[in-house]
C-alpha cells in the first residue's frame, strides 16, 4: 500500500504542544500529575476523541485509545484470539528536558492512526493509541512509575509512598489531579487486551547519524537503575568550627561524584550523579546530611553492578548509606515482533535496517519485562543530545519515522 | 551597685521566641522579610514599647529602640556630645540554626534595659537596643547585609539586586514585607548617633569551655569571604552519552569541594562549601550547570586569599568563573572600648577575663570596620557547636551574661 502523507497532520499536533510546559531554558518542565501533566492529558484525549478513538484509563492513569470496529467489543476481540496491538510512548518529561523524548512517540502514533483512515484500513485487531504517565521519574524519582505499576514491577505501597522534593507523596498528588489511589495497582484487565506494544522514540546517542538512515529497529536496553547515597554529617558553623572537629556530609559526596566517573570508566559503563540535596543548605552551615543520586548502565549487567558495589564501599568508609531506588536488568525486546518489523521496514533486505541497544529505559522495555510482546523503533537524533533543551529530531526524519510506524502498524493489524 | 535580678524578664522573653519559626529539626527558619521575620520584629516592637523605648527604624529596617529622658532629644545629646549607646544583636537565622545565634543578645539586651530600670539609673548619654536585619545573609547570600548597607559597606544598587533561591530580587521581598527599596542605603543619621556598640553572642566554638569562664571580650573577627564557583556543563541524558562526549558540571564542584578542604588544612584556614545548586537537577540528566558556593575564614590574611587563589585556578580547568560575594578583612574591635568592659567585668583583674577571636562575622564587625567603636561579649557554648539545632549555652550562663551585659552598660551609660 501508499502511505498517505499525513505530515499537515503530524506538524499541526506537534506545533501544539509546543508551548506547554515550556520554560525560559527552551526545555520542558512537564511533571507528573502537574498542570502541565494535566493540560497534555486533556490535549490527548480531545486528539483522540476526534478520531473516534475510545479512551480508557488503566489503575494506573495511563490513557488507552482503542480504535475497534468490532465485531463486539476489544475485549470481545481479545477472547476471540485477536489480541491488540498498542503504539505510543509518553507525554512527561524531566526537568529543562526537549521536545522529542515522548511526544514524538505520541504524536507519531496519532499520525499513523491517522493513515490508517486515509488509507481505508479495516483492523483484523484493535489498535490503542497510549499515552504512559510518569515515565521520566523526574517528580518522584523512580522511572517510568506508570508502566511498572500495571505490570506488577512497582507495587502500590511503594509507588504512593514516593514523595517529591517538596515532601508531597505521590498519594496525595494522586488525590490533587483528581485521581484514586485505592484504584492503584496491577492491571491485568488492560496487560490481557495488549499481543504487542510498539514504541517510537527519539534516539538518544549517535547510532543513527555514523549510519546516516534515518529510522532503527531497537535491541535492547541496558540494566540500569538509581542508588540514593545518604552521607551524615554534624550541622556546625562554617567559621568557627575547626577542620580536625567537623563531620562535614559534602565530603563524601563529592568523593562519590568522583569515585563514579573513574570506577565507570574502568568498568565500560555509564554513571552521572545529576542530582544533590543539602541540609542545611547554608552558605556559613556545615552540611549534617547530604543525599546524592546515582544513576548507573552499561551494556554488560556485571560490570553495572560491580561498579555500583565499588561505589557503596567507597561511600561506606564515609558512614552513608545506600538504597537501591530502582534497578532493571538487561531487557531484550521481542525478536519475532523485533525481526518482523525489520522485515517490513527493510522489505527485501530486512539486514538493511539498523538494529540499536540503548542506554535509556521506556515503558516498552517495562512491559516487554512482563511479558508483553514489545519493540521500538528509533528516530535519527543530529546531536545524540537528549534530555536537554537541545534535543532535536529533523522534520524529514519525524515524517520519516511517522511513516515507517504505519507500515509496522498496517502490517501488525492487517489480515 | 548590685545588678538587679532579672532572670525572669529573660526567662519569659526566651519561652516566647522559642517557637517562632522553629522547624522539625529543633531547629529555626528565620529568614529576611519572611512570615517569621515579621512576626520577630512585631515582637521586638512590642517589647521596646512595653518598656518605654522609641522604635525608630533606619534606612535598611534595622531596628533602633531608644532611651533618652533629655534635656532635648537623642540628637539633642548627640550634638551636644553625649553620643548613643547601643546594644543588641539580630533575630534571623540560618537554616535549622540554633536559638542563640542572634536571639541571645537582642533578650539580654532588652534585659539589661529592665536591670537599669529597676535599679532607677539616669542615663547621661542615650542608649539603644537594636535589632539588626538580615544577618545570617540565609535568603540573599550575604551575611550582615542590614549593617552593611547603613554603613556603605554594601551599595544599595548591589543589596536590591540580590536574589533568593527563587529567583525573588531583595527588592522585590522589601516591597513584599511593606518596605521601601527606594529608601534602602548608607544612614549617616542613624550612624551619628552611636559612639559605642556593644553585642552580646553566643560563643561559637569552645574557648570559653575549655578556659571554664562563662563570658569573654572579642579580640577580632577572622577576616572571611564567600565566593560563588560557577561550573559550566552540558546538559545530556545519563544512560546514552558516552563519558567521553560528556561535559559534566558536577566533576568541577566536587574537585572543588575536596580541593578546599584539603588547601584550607594546608594554610591553617577554614573552608568550607556548604550550598550547592544544579540545573537540571534530574538524576537521569547530566548536570549543565552546577553553583557551588565556598566560604573560607582564618586568623591570617593572606593564607585565606592564598586558600581561594589556588581553588579558583584548580576550578579553572573546568571552566569556571569565579565571584567574590563577599569580604571582610581582619576586624579588631575598638581597644579602648574592649579594654574598659573587661575593666568592668574584671574589676580588679581586668587579665582575667579572657578575650578571644572569633571566625564568625558579626554586625558588630560590620559597625567597627566604619568606624564605630564597637564590642562584643561572648557567652560560653558547651559544645562549641553553632548553626545547628543542638546550639546552646546553659541558663546560668545566659544570665550572667546579662549580668555581664548591664554591668558593662551602666559603667557606658552613667557619669
Amino acid at each position: 500500500m501508499t502511505v498517505p502523507d499525513v505530515t499537515a497532520s503530524f506538524d499541526s499536533m506537534w506545533a501544539e504542544l509546543g508551548p506547554v510546559g515550556r520554560v525560559s531554558s527552551g526545555g520542558y518542565r512537564r511533571f507528573a500529575w502537574t498542570r502541565e501533566d494535566h493540560t497534555l492529558r486533556e490535549w490527548f484525549a480531545a486528539e483522540c476523541a476526534r478520531r473516534g478513538l475510545d479512551l480508557v484509563e488503566d489503575r494506573m492513569g495511563n490513557q488507552w485509545a482503542w480504535w475497534w470496529d468490532g465485531p463486539g467489543s476489544v475485549d470481545d476481540a481479545v477472547a476471540a484470539g485477536n489480541s491488540g496491538v498498542a503504539i505510543g510512548s509518553h507525554l512527561d518529561s524531566v526537568p529543562d528536558g526537549g521536545a522529542y523524548d515522548g511526544p514524538l512517540g505520541v504524536v507519531s502514533s496519532l499520525a499513523a492512526v491517522d493513515a490508517l483512515r486515509a488509507a481505508g484500513v479495516t483492523l483484523s485487531r484493535p489498535l490503542a493509541v497510549v499515552n504512559f504517565v510518569d515515565e521520566e521519574g523526574a517528580r518522584f524519582g523512580v522511572a517510568c512509575a506508570g508502566s511498572r505499576v500495571i505490570t506488577g514491577a512497582m507495587t502500590p505501597e511503594r509507588a504512593l509512598g514516593l514523595t517529591d522534593a517538596d515532601g508531597v507523596r505521590m498519594a496525595d498528588a494522586l488525590v490533587s489531579a483528581g485521581r484514586d489511589p485505592q484504584a492503584v495497582g496491577r492491571d491485568e484487565e488492560t496487560l490481557g487486551r495488549v499481543g504487542a506494544f510498539v514504541e517510537l522514540h527519539v534516539e538518544q546517542g549517535r547510532g543513527l547519524v555514523d549510519l546516516e538512515v534515518p529510522v532503527a529497529v531497537a535491541s535492547d536496553i541496558w540494566p540500569h537503575g538509581r542508588w540514593r547515597f545518604d552521607f551524615p554529617g554534624e550541622a556546625n558553623h562554617a567559621g568557627t568550627t575547626r577542620l580536625e572537629d567537623r563531620r562535614d556530609a559534602m565530603l563524601g559526596y563529592a568523593d562519590l561524584v568522583l569515585g563514579a566517573r573513574k570506577t565507570a570508566q574502568l568498568r565500560g559503563c555509564v554513571a552521572t550523579v545529576g542530582k544533590v540535596s543539602v541540609t542545611p543548605g547554608g552558605v556559613n552551615a556545615i552540611p549534617s546530611h547530604v543525599t546524592g543520586w546515582l544513576d548507573s548502565r552499561g551494556p554488560d549487567e556485571a560490570e553495572v553492578r560491580a561498579t555500583v558495589e565499588e561505589l557503596r564501599e567507597r561511600a561506606a568508609d564515609f558512614g552513608a548509606t545506600v538504597t537501591e531506588e530502582s534497578w532493571t536488568g538487561t531487557t531484550r525486546f521481542d525478536q519475532p515482533l523485533s525481526d518482523r518489523l525489520r522485515g517490513v521496514l527493510g522489505r527485501d533486505d530486512a539486514l538493511s535496517v539498523p538494529v540499536l541497544g540503548t542506554g535509556a529505559g521506556h515503558d516498552a522495555g517495562i512491559l516487554a519485562s512482563a511479558g508483553v510482546p514489545s519493540a521500538m523503533l528509533f528516530v535519527r537524533n543530529p546531536t545524540g543530545v537528549s534530555h536537554s533543551p537541545e534535543e532535536h529530531a529533523e522534520r524529514d526524519d519525524c515524517h520519516a519515522g511517522v511513516a515507517a510506524l504505519t507500515a509496522c502498524v498496517t502490517d501488525l493489524v492487517t489480515p
